[in-house]
């Protein structure tokens, strides 16, 4: 692996200047220089309420100036560590052909995992997570940890098995991810019925209820997650729902009572060295985020994710 | 047909109060007693650009309050001359099967067909009016009034033949609409093709670019229109794009320099007497809509199209 | 009491169709089939300072369409349990005429009772629990659980006895609570005497300042609600200022420092089985609520009383 | 008359600094010493819908930082031909008991001509307009000037005969106004009945419809107007709802299909020279005013009308 | 000149996918290749109210997304007539060292002429344009088509020669421009002296105000443009505040009263042919844009220059 | 020391009635009369991101008017121990001229110091402690609590030494500050340097980063506070960025994971008896402050302020 860093000199520019990259990295040219790749997918095509999070990328790029390079607490300096790119976004063929669009998805990411890239995705709802894990995990299961307002692991919605609550149980039935090395941190919220909690119960995944995550605390919230994955490769999802909507208004589906950023970043520092395969933050739709605070959240949120795989990377050269 | 009128009293309380079904008119649980069938479709599984129009037929309801009975201009008072009802959303079952949906949005066409009622639907993006043209229209070729930004005659996006950029093209190419019968008013923007232009100007529909409307002037359109459609059965389609933004900002691909609405409700007004079988008010999306005015805009536009089917009802009796 | 329950068919629908009734159950012709009746109260007539919660109870309908059937920690579904509705608004023919005005909540409350109905309100501003008071405590006083940034046992303001500031004053006054079986969470801001407060504290409530709210937890309050209600008749009172104004922006006096959604949700599920005679949430102002999350906190909230109230029913029917 | 001016000191600095009075002239503490007194009126307890005019003075004195002294057009400074200072706000004791709160508002604005000074208002609603002309007109009956959506001739709302929608039906029947002496421009909007419109018709008001203000063009309103109102003291009131929504979304019953700024800064500079004995604006709501404009245009009104009674007092003088 | 074109690919994609480059053009690496660069200039160190200009680059490039190849009216497709690249910011090293941060806006406009592109620049504050001529027209005073509510030609602020009322005062006084052939258009708005007015009409300037505007129309003042600035080398500079404040909310110093923008595209087309230098659109705030509409003006305004440049420059290849 | 109090009748009346001046106390005429000041400093000229804190004192006098006498927990009523005016805003010559402005507020604060006036004053950005600190603290460097997401005491920003991320170095530099006795609480977020952290540490201040200020709790870090202060004179400075941006999104600089509104009253509470020389409460940009919340924050932070200053002084006088 590379000796080189990343090229930091235009987050150092006032944060409002420049073309908005992700965290205003170079966008690449080519794949084979990058480490780290940081790539939106555009795509909302599986939300069952509000639409909007097909403009996440783009909203995430912008808030993400504000993004430096050195981390307050870690001291960790991703990008002294990895070479990190902005990857652009999926492009799309097939839109409106629901589910055929995430093919495509699958197909790009296939791709960024031949160039050995690790992904970190900016969504998108979060069907996405789907194909992207069909294109990472295809040869084995993987360990994941999920933090959200929904175990997203409900069967057919209005006629279609795939939907923003759906993916994890479709990645469990396709053998993507090893049920029981997974954990879902910050469920909450009325159904319907209680059918996706009991697939994911009885698939074996660690469910964490929003009353036991503030019953115990994120110290053993993160314990208990270190536990569930131990070192197996391991996909990060977030979708930006599992935390309280005051601090993520820009979301499809809200759900009052949620985890505060402070715990979410406590959670996500607590989480490191594990053995990264990919990430995601998904879910943030800018035309609800009326301060603009949901896609700074995201981009925060992605450039703990970034520390998390720059410093596990450069541990493992 | 009946000689009953709609009970208005609801309409007389404070404008907040009460349920708000379209206008405050009852929601109908027989449809053998309605005359015009104000029906919401929720659906904006074709747009290209910005979603949101799913929301639409809620909030054209909820700003329907400010609406009253007795019109200003032409003293109509629709409740008194036809029975009016809500006749609530089409309700899916493949809402994530694009274009399934819109076999689904055709049933509830062809039934409110079946009961006489001559509809008055609130979209949902400009896809809706393709199904809505297939229940109502299956027999023969209708004219049609078409205000727009675009031509909606664009041929496939994203591979699929149905999206609100090609309605009209699909419809014409199915028979639903007689081209040399279709005025369509106020296009502009530029484009990647002159492919929908060329298709219009092709099939002999008459394209009011919005520059001719400015030169010529809205006296001048409606005598256009009238000549175009003559006494033929018309279909009357309003996309409030067409509308310019400063009026309309709700909605998801706004163009600027478009009509005034003292310009629509001219223009509307000036068709009085035509041989109405339905009309539909489409692309708000509330998500965008800052002010509230573009729903209050579309509510408005559909208290003038009521106006004018109830003349022609009554009329016509 | 029958043993039939809701028809939910409604709340499976995506969130954004149909005609938003609370929680989309049917709005009631025949109150004898009734168990629990949402209402809404459409009057702000008592505010002192921003106006708007007159068009609370139609922006909590809408937002109330993303609530479900099953509670996820206590597994309630209340629909289950009891027969739901919504009632519609309170109509009124003296609006300008405060405070007669508040003759016509109470006729309307009367009536409920007089079905056996269970009400859960929404507001309206706090100025309606007082004829609500009076129409369901009318035979004795009761209980109260008030959650709120205020007491509300102020005096006259600007000539009037009746103001949002003032209920709790007339109750105790008239007879209607019994003070001793009071208790206030959440009380702050500083004000320009201390008369409410004496009020209070000499006519024996029990007053949960902020600060020692904060001091003792959520647990400690549950524990010393339930020893001051005890098992009698208890109201429910909800004003969404008690909330820190993150939380409920959308609202006429915010106060900062106040209690989160995730403390007032345990709250309200530690006040299982108590002796509902109704309940309400008021103080919801939409043309203050930008981010759309005060009215879908107030929804959740009134979900969880209802969850209560039916719980409470069903074991006592 | 004195040939004292207004001091514009604190005009010259930037817009944003010091404190917010109209126009930042002086907080007048001696009445004596002024010639023109602009005065806020912060009272809606009558409106029909959408509160939030009580906020209006405030915010209009806070956008009206942006006006300065020299008009473009007609090149009169009002400061320099007149003695300009604000009166502050009218303050009550009796807000909560409408109409009796409008007896507060009379004994202000009859203070206010004891002391000889012309009052220019910001509102409040235009229930206003009513104690105001009590004040100024008791002697004899006024011409009036009146742009507005509404002819506000409407008879009881809601129990009462004072609302927002009724001044000038009671200003007539009290004898304030002269009906042949009155004109209404801009008015539309469907209504429930014809009541209001014959009234300002049967007792000889000039009403201007929106439409046929938009077919004669603002030259002939204007022609009209000094038509009708000749020579004699004439009150003008400025509803901001006359103009269309794009403008002032900020206001409580907005009607699309209104009166542009342009035309209403050409109608109100063509009415130069007449008689006036006050003026006021009223009906901004800024709780919707989602871009600022509603208040910022309320502001330049105030300032055009200014320039108008300015002029008017240096010519006589 | 070449006679390639530039690669439309990403405009093709829908609107909200990709990294945002001004219309979607590629970043230019090599400024050889390049005969049309729009470049931001993110600086409003030079704002005498409300700042936010800054972050006009960005929102702009946001919204030019909309914007496609084929002019609707005038059928160029510019990208088919010259090579348009994204040059990106001017990045800045002293930003809070006004106005030496205007030299550096200089240098980098003085590296794009001698490159011999010619730049159509987005805003910024209007002081930008100082810099921008100063690069430009260093050799000889040009001709200036001006958009705006201001002259821009008053003197000092706030000890200051440089801010945006004083480009233009600035560059008559350093000889950039011939007042001569300088028109100024849509100038309106109450000033606390007539200095700047008279400057400009002075020094020989035609100013367009808006009443003139509104009285002689687009058509008399298009070919006024055209007979002051003749075939001399023309620099076209549109200060969005020129427009009614309903278009352009998003501005420091709204003025009301102001153009259409079907008013504005009717003014560029009517300037077909005329020998550009150069051009910019200023002052877009996106943080008072609550709409997104100015952004959206701002990008099609861009695109409209862009035509009127790429078509002279086919013609004169 | 008078034994006069401050005039709070104005404070009684309507929160949205009379001229906004900080509480609605009087604008001071004379400076003789005052204890405490309450001024703003309208200048944002130093801002590295988002601008707008200029608007700040005009938008926090609007707020404050929600405030009220008496303390709800100390039972505090300032106006009855000190005689409390508003002294306006700081006025510019050389608002363009940065850093020459500082000199500007500087002589202000000189001023208000030789009237043996406490000022508490209401920025503008981080920038303005500087001026204060050179009027108040130029005989011996203070201590100082300090509330913030940043230590500003970062060096050269774009040129210039002084900006709002340098204030407390060049204070430090300049003998105003004793660095041993500062307190800098809440700081987080990632940098591009450990430059300013290195600068803080090494010159003795006392940094509680917000990971160990959520560790320790508030009581810990009040007793930190405390000791660290002791009884030296004290300069009490509060960025509302040291808030989580849900509580203050109106700001330039936004971190997310900060500090609860209920923390920081407790934080301030905490703080009584100490030896105050003056106070500001900075960063308020109520052009990103959505719901108003941020402005209301401060406010309140203000009157915390104002009661700890107004006891020591009755306690010492």
């Amino acid at each position: 692996m590379s000796q080189h860093t990343t090229d930091t000199h235009a987050m150092m520019q006032p944060r409002y200047t420049g073309i908005p990259t992700f965290m205003r990295v170079a966008l690449a040219d080519n794949w084979d220089d990058v480490d780290i790749g940081l790539i939106g997918v555009p795509y909302d095509g599986g939300v069952t309420n509000r639409a909007g999070a097909r403009h996440g990328p783009r909203e995430i790029r912008n808030q993400s100036s504000l993004m430096r390079t050195m981390h307050h607490v870690t001291r960790i300096n991703p990008y002294a560590l990895a070479r990190v790119a902005d990857l652009g976004d999926v492009l799309f063929q097939r839109l409106l052909k629901h589910p055929e669009a995430l093919d495509e998805i699958e197909a790009v990411f296939a791709r960024v995992k031949s160039h050995g890239i690790i992904p970190i995705a900016a969504g998108g709802d979060h069907t996405i997570s789907l194909p992207i894990l069909r294109a990472l995990a295809k040869d084995r299961p993987v360990a994941m940890v999920h933090i959200d307002a929904h175990t997203d692991t409900w069967d057919e919605f209005q006629g279609s098995k795939f939907s923003h609550g759906s993916p994890f149980r479709r990645a469990t039935e396709e053998g993507l991810i090893d049920p029981t090395k997974v954990i879902q941190i910050g469920i909450r919220g009325a159904q319907n019925t209680t059918d996706g909690w009991d697939f994911s119960r009885e698939k074996g995944m660690r469910v964490v209820f929003m009353e036991e995550f503030a019953e115990i605390g994120v110290d053993a919230v993160i314990a208990e997650a270190r536990r569930v994955v131990g070192d197996a490769p391991v996909y990060l999802t977030f979708d930006v729902d599992g935390l309280d909507p005051i601090y993520t208004p820009g979301t499809g589906t809200p759900e009052i009572g949620g985890i505060t950023t402070l715990e979410a970043q406590k959670l996500l520092r607590g989480l490191r060295g594990l053995n990264y395969i990919g990430a995601d933050v998904v879910e943030v739709a800018p035309n609800y985020d009326t301060t603009g605070n949901t896609a700074l959240v995201a981009a925060t949120l992605m450039y703990e994710m970034l520390c998390l795989i720059a410093e596990r990377l450069a541990a493992t050269r």
